[in-house]
């Protein structure tokens, strides 16, 4: 009963998903997600890990009425077209999710502007979000921001990392906080493996997510659904291999956003 | 005098590049480096920060006689092909230069691996030296090493960076540093603001270089090759605007070239 709970200030959620959205410093991008995620109750993000552009539609057109944000590495097609980006624009738009290219700008600020929008990818011209490392300094996010902010664009700060001995601990985590509280404008939440800050207008996403716990051979370290919402207390799941490597992938996703939404639920009602 | 001389062990300079090319357990990419360094007299790495594919090949064959390594940013170039890398791989053969594609990797071992060999650049396929963020942990060397070592690829980890507020700084650039020196198959060396371990057999790179110091508008700093070469302990200049921005691009790569080797010149004299 109520007497014997133990406080857990961590797990304290004061707003739901639409109320954050209603916050009145949030950024207009996370705003747009924080509504979406209420409205088509998901908190799962794909990450379509995919070599064909071909694959990467058909994923974004079967599994996005599931999901919130669908999470792109296109730098790893074998047939990217700026085509093919307006076709992707076009799905996300039709059922309302976010694009997020993971390109993770790790770069000085001059140098990531002209990545972000140039290049064979112009990331800045068809992704609503894109992350980056908070390793440079803040250079990269007003160089990135230079470019993105006036599109409407949001960054993502990489806190943490799901991957084994990842250096982004302890006082970087805390240096790329603050590097976010001072360009709200830009930034919109993080890349993390826990919630990193109790400001609601940041948004917290965390890959590294399998119903199953366990590793890959290069580094990589699993958390379920559960652990990941509901006792980090992070905002969106990211599953990439759980979904992707499954024999039925749309079954998969519906998995997923089910476990993301219940642990969410959950964790709202144990207040 | 001798007798007033302050030791000074961090400028201590046992062996030049040409004997360094000989230790039996150097990279066999340094190895080559080290080799056509000394031959060329040049410690000299242009970054080529261009936006288009012919003015790229221009400078590397206009600069190729004074340099050591050609530093590409691809993905910012409007018009890449594979057959420009070719071009440029013949460039480099032609003028005995190192390609190294600057695309700072910074994901888990598996997504970094299919960047490295994926996509539309194919980077493993031309570039001799790529470089990668220590920040993920050692899953991101490891995938990188699947790609790249059975080609005869090498690896520069970013121990420190020259942009302002840089996190790469005390532990974090130990961390790399024990990175490097557990996988001395594949990385071969540092991109750092000055030397980070005694090892001869890791190469130490430093960018931010223009003969006046100062920065820009997004966070970079710079430092003078008699600074980077003579005081730093570093081996190579990375150095961008200052010869980008030339009137003549010829003219300043030499004189950048010159004032690299006779800071280094000057440095092995005054041991």
């Amino acid at each position: 009963g109520g007497a014997t709970k133990r406080a857990c200030p961590d797990l304290k959620r004061e707003q739901s998903y639409a109320e954050r959205a209603q916050l009145p410093n949030v950024h207009p991008l996370a705003r747009k997600l924080l509504t979406l995620m209420e409205e088509k109750r998901s908190n799962l993000c794909v990450s379509a890990d995919v070599t064909s552009g071909e694959e990467l539609l058909q994923l974004a057109e079967s599994l996005g009425p599931k999901i919130c944000v669908l999470k792109t590495h296109v730098d790893i097609l074998k047939d990217f077209t700026l085509d093919l980006s307006q076709k992707l624009q076009a799905v996300a738009d039709q059922h309302h999710f976010l694009i997020f290219e993971d390109r993770k700008f790790a770069d000085i600020g001059n140098t990531v502007k002209h990545q972000y929008e140039g290049g064979a990818y112009q990331i800045s011209s068809w992704s609503h979000i894109v992350n980056a490392h908070a390793v440079p300094g803040p250079g990269v996010v007003r160089g990135l921001s230079a470019a993105g902010q006036p599109l409407g664009r949001g960054c993502l700060l990489i806190a943490q990392m799901s991957s084994s001995g990842s250096l982004a601990t302890g006082g970087y985590t805390t240096a790329a906080v603050q590097m976010a509280e001072e360009h709200p404008d830009f930034v919109m939440g993080f890349i993390c493996c826990s919630k990193v800050t109790q400001n609601p207008q940041f948004i917290h996403m965390t890959p590294g997510v399998q119903l199953e716990t366990g590793g890959d051979a290069l580094g990589q370290q699993y958390a379920t659904p559960e652990e990941v919402i509901g006792r980090r207390g992070s905002d969106i799941i990211i599953v990439g291999r759980g979904i992707l490597e499954a024999s039925d992938r749309l079954k998969a996703a519906e998995s997923y956003r089910r476990a993301g939404w219940d642990a969410y639920t959950k964790a709202r009602s144990s207040q």
